[in-house]
């Protein structure tokens, strides 16, 4: 038995998240039956971060232990040979025997895509959330950066999960503007702004509510310091909507 | 009677192209569905460029004859609420009464873009064409620049197209390589290649067979120096292969 560290980016578009369920398409069950016929046996693979439908993922790392003794590039040929186009492995590595790809996670990187202008671009419409109203992105930027270090995000948090604590360090968390002349035209009449989080954990919902919430103290509904206000809180309540998933990209996993 | 000039983007990968047709879905019938209604009558609405099947756009220009007074803000935000998301109006103005995108365009710049990598990102799919092997992308470059001028280009033409001369000017043409570290995370093994060429008017397939053979140059099949010699020879059959058409974008229409 050996143990393997997959790297893998899909579009979340046409899944319902990571993780398999009884009937929806997931990304964990495409993954685990492409695996399968190669190794002659049903195999279990985890991921260091279990994304929600609709999300997507640059750089997902997910463990699998094998018997079979094909090679990481060979293996990484022949997963892509069977996998739709959605789900693509990027590298493969050998790891050591006992290797989780969740529990051994250091740091995750997520990204949240915001489309700050009158008319969506139709080629980001998939990956980027619209949202047409002014935003004043200082403000949001002043408050992302509120966020580092060791907080209880119990505010940010879905509604109705249990996790044993609601406390997370972010390692970084900024909100900023992203050259985009490489995607749309000048006088696409909008700009890209992507807010950027490092963590070593995150709670369910949590950067797509707080991409929410900085959106509300964008849009001058809120103050930043206000940021502060809703983490002590701890009412989800308080903070603002869940932003839509399809913005949200987990872009980067450390070990 | 007014003359509009609407810049419209779209995502071309469920049209079968700009042009309206008996039974496919085109940009064309779905702009006049939408203009119909609000006008109380069928409408013509020509474009600068005739997009093929797959092709995308990202600021075409399309010119339409209106009795109707509406604003033209009005008409973009009525037009973008009945248009399905792959389609959006960008803006709209008024143009001269006789003002043709078609006739009127002086130059237009289209770009094709390339992912030079083992695996393609997935959220990349649509609007990228893959290439894995490796490209040399100086000498693909030097290819480029030769086609700037007055050049006959029967020889990059779809077969079976009739036009009165197929000599065109290019005031621009360059391959290369864009930072595409917002697009994917560094370790995606791969880079984005761009070529991007203006021109006073284009044959049919021309941008994406020049792709073609502009990859072949760069994966040393050919010398750059021939690109001057498949041009003088006039010979659809010495070019290369038209690459596909999800790589290409119409970029932008000069007027």
């Amino acid at each position: 038995l050996r143990t393997l560290k997959l790297t893998i980016a899909y579009d979340g578009t046409e899944f319902a998240g990571y993780q398999r369920q009884a009937r929806d398409r997931t990304v964990q069950a495409v993954l685990e039956d492409a695996v399968a016929p190669i190794e002659q046996r049903a195999v279990n693979i985890m991921a260091a971060g279990r994304t929600d439908a609709g999300v997507h993922a640059a750089a997902q790392v997910v463990s699998l232990s094998l018997e079979n003794a094909i090679s990481c590039a060979d293996l990484t040929r022949a997963l892509n040979g069977m996998l739709p186009a959605d789900v693509r492995v990027i590298a493969i590595e050998e790891a050591a025997i006992d290797f989780s790809a969740r529990r051994e996670a250091t740091a995750k990187t997520y990204h949240y895509s915001i489309w700050n202008g009158a008319v969506m671009p139709p080629l980001l419409r998939r990956s980027v959330w619209h949202v047409p109203q002014p935003l004043d992105l200082e403000v949001m930027s002043s408050a992302a950066a509120l966020l580092v270090g060791e907080h209880d995000f119990a505010a940010f948090q879905a509604r109705g999960a249990t996790v044993k604590t609601t406390v997370r360090r972010m390692l970084a968390s900024v909100m900023r503007e992203i050259d985009v002349g490489i995607v749309v035209p000048q006088g696409a009449g909008g700009r890209l702004l992507r807010f950027e989080i490092t963590g070593r954990g995150f709670l369910r919902h949590m950067v797509r509510t707080l991409a929410g919430t900085l959106v509300d103290i964008g849009r001058r509904r809120r103050a930043a310091e206000e940021m502060l206000a809703i983490l002590a809180s701890g009412d989800r309540a308080r903070a603002g909507v869940t932003a839509p998933p399809h913005g949200l990209v987990l872009w980067r996993v450390e070990y």
